[in-house]
């Protein structure tokens, strides 16, 4: 197809997708004439993607590009190119990461969790953020919730191991990276679509409450 | 203290905080001249908790403001204030709710988790959203997963409604609002953790996996 029909098949615009092409984060078309580039499926599901990193996941375009370069040229473990791809994702440290950096309240809780604590994986450094963030709104991680949420966390974490692709590294890191990345608002808004459910269902049990 | 005390206090910039009182989201100190105005340990915590919602949570000032208006002036009731707050957290619509809309992976999935399929409620639309994500990943929602996720988030959400304080209707809206906002970072964070954890021990265990 056309790049024109490929605005019309994803819904988005012209000019987004110059810059996509432009950045190497969409492939380029196959050239048919020296005007003139044809595009397939592979295409569309590429913009589909980016367009699920950068408006669902949250992502600014220049996480976007780091992450698909993780999954289009692999390097390194997948260990390794897993932590790469958290690095990438909210939320976003002041800068770099400081040897020698201490995260008190990440490491008091992995410590609670019997975890490992490894100051270098960028989660760490996004927990203790978010767990000051939760401080500030004056409902700190108590141990009992800690360990509510560990235990599902963990437990929906070894699903997802579990379902780990078994044809190829490339596959496996696709999975990895775009599972964890797409999958956190699908949990979030599974969570909060639960807190309505509950509390739908306490009203109905105790009228009284709505007023 | 003077404003520029609660710049070093803070660590936010003079131009934000004044930014900050010009649209509300932080209340006046106190006038003690012509020229200057009083602040205390308040405007230290509205700070740290706009930076919160805006850094951790990632909204956008204006749903900062929209989450902070509805917990600073309730009106209606607990489960609408929570319904307006869910709104105002990505991902985000396109666009204002559209009547009759139909969100047909959102309502498959709460179907099958016996849950009430509502679709004037926000997360509707939000889980839509973030399924059509995964679907673009190439990893769409299996019945497996879904059953798996739904449970444990499910064990999260009573616990946190288990939570909730019983000192005044302010104090939850507080609780609902701002424990649904910042805790999904922490969250997401955890399960980030978690599966580091649980790919070491595999590699530990085998150590060939590592090449």
């Amino acid at each position: 197809m056309r790049i024109s029909e490929l605005v019309g098949q994803t819904g988005v615009p012209l000019a987004t997708l110059k810059f996509y092409l432009r950045e190497g984060m969409l492939m380029p078309g196959v050239a048919v004439s020296v005007t003139r580039a044809d595009y397939g499926e592979e295409h569309v599901r590429r913009v589909a993607l980016i367009r699920a990193l950068s408006d669902v996941a949250g992502l600014p375009l220049q996480r976007v590009k780091t992450v698909l370069g993780l999954i289009d040229a692999p390097s390194g473990s997948l260990f390794d190119s897993l932590g790469s791809a958290v690095a990438a994702l909210p939320p976003y440290a002041d800068g770099p990461p400081v040897d020698g950096a201490d995260y008190p309240r990440a490491r008091a809780a992995l410590e609670a969790l019997g975890q490992v604590y490894d100051p270098r994986f960028a989660a760490v450094a996004q927990l203790e953020r978010a767990l000051v963030g939760v401080e500030a709104a004056g409902i700190p991680l108590s141990p009992d919730r800690l360990a509510v949420y560990g235990e599902h966390v963990r437990a929906m974490a070894e699903f997802d191991l579990s379902r780990m692709p078994d044809d190829g590294r490339e596959s496996q890191l696709g999975y990895a990276v775009l599972g964890t990345a797409l999958y956190e608002p699908v949990i979030a808004a599974l969570r909060r679509l639960a807190h309505q459910d509950i509390a739908a269902q306490r009203l109905a049990a105790s009228p009284d409450a709505r007023a």
